[in-house]
């Protein structure tokens, strides 16, 4: 295990009913700004309950976060907080809408001229507006960790960044609020919150046996969830169970001790500036192709994810790690499982050649071409190797 | 799943020379109070460590918290404390010198008459000067947690507490500190924290599945790393794993959403209380019994527990929690694995009858009396009950 430092903050109120602690949870005097995309809450009452719970507080609304939030939107944001002289910033959404607040908070006390090196770390954040969320759409993980990504156009970029004053103060997680959702956010939540758990779980051993199973107790349990949830959309226990995978998949402590990847994100982050994509849909056709393309490095944990997360059999438990027919077989199995498992939940597992068209591709990659001594692990996932594992999802 | 919220602000600072972080997280300005044992951090250098730490920062020394930690010499600290003004407190040791510090902490600002009433829950804590914990002995949990156990004599009590102001600033834990430890201290580290785990497992099922898997990813750790610890005592990557383990086992996060028991170690307290028994080894000899006592209400968790962890065979995954004859050897197979797990830890799985005499039985069950409408999640562990699983393990 490496060493590590854990620390997280966020007061977690999870179940339904929960926004009935909202009131303790704000300041008492506002004015609050209540940060949203706006049709969502709209339409499932999630607007109304809150303005309920907050009757006799002064509340501003910015609305229009949209999905990848966007520098000039929430620079918006900033400018509404800024006028009515907000005292606390409640997010109601899903991960665009929270990270959109972090932003918010992180430029609201910055007096500095460009905001967007907040994001790029060229300049530290000093202080932030504190916030909190009530979480609409699980996937993210934002509602209980301390990073965020924003996009800019002009040039087109997505990046993320971290500061533990971004961490939220509380979080509450109402799995009822997620019933309204159509399947393609509740699908693309499950894969996000899996590709997350992936991230921090399919790379090099370094003797982390309580990590690894954490992180396999998430990844079963999306595993075993998806298909329940899938048949019967209106289960408050299943619904609840998948909200809570999510938040454990990127609260950090799958990550403890742990040698991190992050590479299938960062070129997700590339096509979903360039193509548009979603975030989650963009890293389910970057992932298996990338693990089919460094199965060498990352044998050891695929076999072992096979036999205890996807039934695969065929290597032994010794097998994992060293070079053999068996535990090739093994983790070839275990990437064909884990595309079969995006399928099942109707989210591609291969680049749409109409959307992702050669000159789409060579934006990708020039986005890409900044990371030259190689993402990942082992820092072996060149441009070069980029190139080679987009290629291969759009079928080329 | 339960409603539950969730809230754990400690910074853990984990790994070999994570002292070199000691000095950012405490006040600038001290006095610091230093709490501890005395002898063990003198004799393994941490004490020294510390000390070079922290230099040109006042400190002044507290020793002599004994395990089990009584309430006579807590209030020595209490004045210690007062008198030099101690700004921080910072505990070097396991679970009974951290608990001590809690108990401190929350009595130094303490204006009424009976510091007791803080830990009876009469009195509300509402401040505590801050604390920070040096992790000696991996175990109890107290180092990530807001909770603390203490006893006294006239009348003899040993009685659990908590409060969110308790909650350690930031807990080191560093493997290298635990490699001089005794085996009796490092088995029953590894007991306690697996006790820990099953009172907030092996209850009824509310639909967790996420919860279950985590805390049989700590049972499944423990089991594995015990025997590897005791082969190779000086295994610091092992140490590391059990110390993460335990630090899991009760920082609170496997208790979300689930059904609780606790009944074991309300039962151990007495035991501990009454025959100064190890407070691990007070709760192997009770777990074992209360499962075998309690089999129908536990079956469903003792059959998964055994499928998953222990690699008990027999009944299917659906057998579980219904009765029948497979799914009762399974349980009952469990029970025995974890009786193995203890006896191969040098644990004992029975109570001594030289040290439980039948007297000091009758003052157990006098204690045990005020639980008159029943501990466990289906209160159902009444006095008579208690009366029957403590004669069981006697072998009476």
């Amino acid at each position: 295990m490496l060493n590590f430092t854990y620390y997280n903050p966020v007061r977690l109120i999870f179940g339904p009913g929960s926004l009935d602690k909202l009131r303790a949870n704000v300041p008492a005097e506002g004015p609050i700004l209540l940060v949203s995309g706006g049709e969502s809450i709209r339409k499932n009452g999630v607007r109304e309950a809150i303005l309920g719970a907050l009757s006799g507080i002064e509340v501003v609304e910015f609305s229009g976060v949209e999905p990848n939030p966007h520098l000039d939107t929430l620079l918006r944001g900033v400018d509404v907080a800024r006028r009515c002289g907000a005292k606390f910033l409640l997010a109601a959404g899903g991960g665009s809408v929270i990270d959109g607040t972090k932003f918010i908070a992180a430029t609201v006390p910055y007096t500095g001229d460009d905001p967007w090196q907040l994001v790029t770390g060229r300049e530290k954040i000093r202080e932030a507006l504190p916030l909190g969320v009530v979480l609409t759409l699980p996937g993210t993980g934002s509602e209980m960790n301390d990073g965020a990504v924003v996009s800019r156009l002009n040039p087109t970029d997505k990046q993320p960044f971290r500061s533990e004053k971004l961490f939220p103060k509380f979080a509450i997680l109402d799995p009822a609020f997620t019933l309204s959702l159509p399947w393609r956010y509740t699908a693309n939540g499950i894969a996000d919150a899996f590709v997350h758990v992936m991230e921090q779980y399919c790379t090099k051993d370094v003797f982390t046996p309580l990590q690894d199973r954490i992180a396999e107790g998430i990844l079963a349990t999306l595993v075993e969830c998806a298909p329940m949830i899938k048949q019967n959309p209106d289960d408050l226990a299943v619904r609840g169970e998948i909200m809570w995978c999510a938040t454990m998949a990127l609260n950090r402590l799958v990550g403890c001790g742990v040698v991190q990847d992050w590479s299938t994100h960062l070129i997700g982050h590339a096509l979903t500036a360039e193509a548009g994509m979603d975030h989650a849909r963009s890293l389910a056709v970057v992932l298996p192709w990338l693990l089919r393309d460094r199965i060498q490095t990352k044998r050891g944990k695929l076999v072992q994810l096979g036999r205890r997360v996807f039934g695969v059999t065929g290597a032994d438990a010794s097998a994992g790690a060293d070079a053999s027919a068996d535990a090739d077989a093994s983790a070839a199995a275990t990437i064909e499982a884990i595309e079969a498992f995006f399928t099942g939940l109707e989210v591609p597992v291969r680049l749409d050649p109409e959307l992702v068209t050669e000159e789409v591709l060579q934006r990708v990659l020039g986005q890409m071409s900044v990371y030259k001594k190689g993402l990942g692990e082992n820092q072996d996932i060149t441009p070069a190797v980029v190139e080679r594992i987009l290629r291969a999802s759009l079928g080329k």
